[in-house]
């Protein structure tokens, strides 16, 4: 099969790897039918050094089971599935908790010889508790939005109910990414009545202003936290939906005491301002790595019936032959979110 | 009147000062009863540059109301009262949240020429909203607990709070002083069902078990941590009650992917881990510096009924006059928390 590795920095190459075959009884093989690059893989796209092995890539893709093993029971070949990003066995003491993200026995695709999701098929562990069904055709129109419960709309929503929305808020949403789109989605989904978006990008701020914000923040740094507080004297809940230590600096501006920040863009940091000042405002610092698998029963019904479009993140779509320049595009930003085909 | 004033790490003086008078229409005077050291109170007397001028010092007093500003409508002469350790007007928008710490009018007894706790009398600023009348006589034996209120009780409860805690949980509470044995009082008093305190000073850790620990870990670093994970498999609610680095990384090392830290010392560190690692595994950072106004008459009635009685963390009276010894004694660690009486 053709699958999209990483030998580097700027490096994705397409190229033919073994075919996926069942391997644990747990295992099921999908076909993909839509997969894409995330934000996060634009961070290794960046700054991965150079190798000789390669990593396979992509951890958000959608697909037809084409065969299951021995001890899959929830699942049968043709059954349209969607994959949360992590894998999870839904039966361990976190799953039991709704962090599947922490699985006892979870991981990653595109590591410990887990098929990446940016391919033309995945085997994927504990199949059971990992997939979801989805009660439509493999053509429907539907299927970009469902691919976005994969990752960037479960983790917006994940900001969301992190961060405490809820009816009557006003939310401040760090970042005009895919995730930070998604979260003012998973905002106003969730009640909240005022929406400031903070990003500088006018096709990104105007799709996100189709989801719900009501407010647009295009300055940055201390301009940008000034503008925040003028249009809103601060604000209790902060989404932060990129990960660099400027948009953290941002949320803690923006935010009043006693107020919450979510993150959800990886931080591209290790350590951050933690110290008497955030201390002495009582800054609650939540949210983390979305426990997607927990959330896409829930969200399904609302991309089913249409009230939640997240799939309109994806700008363009590319042949999975293309993926390499699905990279380049979304790391010039010239395309938001690349969806892939086969 | 005296009062106790710093100079400098290790050089606090008793001395005259000029007695408190009515400055502001909002004002009180309070004649000091029972006073207190504060763990906080020891981080400059550890490292306080010298000064000339000094700084008055304390911030937990209870005593009797002498004189009130013509504004005052809720005090009169006479009232034995309690003071949380900041003051705050009560009715700012974030006092009416109950984050009376974070007052727009409040402050830090001690400075902006407001007297410190330690001495014969105090003027309160906006003292309406600050003070809580307590319906006792100024001979009470409940004196030392209805102090304990103005700090580390309410503190404690913060902790136990904001990480959430409720009936059956498992909480672990790092640091066995003041503020850590409240916190297992405030812990328990919430339902907590295991309440494991992480200390190694016996006399104190034996005080927790009177509050109601159910464990005590003695050992520090990977050692504590190890216990803790041996005794529980992980915990999902820390309540870090010491303030270094140290502490917070055992807080780190026994939490449960998913789980909360609220933080109740004063952290001794600008910077932290909030990076990938802590990002992955959704640990949220809660607690801060208590709204002990907020708290006051919450559990004012636990103390005058005698559920819980926090006043037995102080170990030892001293008068004013031997302040000095006080802070000595408490940094040496031979007293938990000094009780000062005029």
């Amino acid at each position: 099969m053709r699958a999209a590795v990483m030998y580097g920095a700027g490096d994705v190459r397409v190229e033919d790897r073994p075919d996926p075959k069942i391997v644990q009884p747990t295992d099921a093989v999908v076909r993909t039918i839509a997969s894409c690059v995330c934000g996060s893989d634009l961070w290794p796209y960046g700054s991965m050094p150079a190798t000789d092995t390669g990593r396979p890539m992509g951890h958000e893709f959608l697909g037809v089971v084409e065969e299951t093993g021995a001890d899959v029971t929830g699942l049968k070949a043709g059954d349209l599935v969607v994959a949360p990003f992590t894998y999870s066995d839904s039966t361990c003491d976190y799953c039991a908790k709704g962090l599947h993200i922490s699985c006892r026995n979870g991981g990653r695709y595109g590591f410990d010889g887990v098929d990446g999701g940016q391919g033309d098929a995945v085997r994927v562990p504990h199949s059971d508790g990992t997939l979801v069904k989805l009660p439509v055709a493999a053509d429907s129109e539907l299927v970009p939005s469902l691919l976005a419960l994969s990752d960037v709309m479960t983790t917006g929503h994940h900001g969301a109910v992190t961060a405490g929305v809820g009816h009557g808020d006003t939310v401040l949403v760090v970042g005009d990414g895919a995730v930070g789109l998604c979260a003012v989605i998973a905002a106003k989904r969730l009640g909240a009545e005022r929406i400031l978006l903070a990003g500088r990008h006018a096709p990104r701020t105007d799709l996100g202003r189709d989801f719900g914000a009501t407010d647009v923040v295009a300055e940055r740094g201390d301009e940008g936290i000034a503008h925040i507080r003028d249009l809103t004297g601060g604000v209790d809940k902060v989404i932060e939906a990129v990960g660099t230590r400027q948009a953290l600096d941002t949320a803690l501006g923006a935010v009043l005491d006693g107020g919450t920040i979510s993150r959800l863009g990886v931080p591209q940091y290790e350590q951050g301002p933690i110290g008497p000042a955030e201390f002495m405002r009582n800054i609650t610092l939540t949210g983390g790595a979305s426990p997607a698998r927990a959330y896409i029963e829930q969200l399904l019904p609302d991309v089913l019936d249409g009230s939640i479009t997240p799939g309109r993140v994806f700008d363009r779509t590319f042949a999975l032959d293309q993926t390499p320049d699905a990279y380049r595009s979304m790391a010039d930003r010239q395309v938001l979110k690349a969806l892939i085909t086969p």
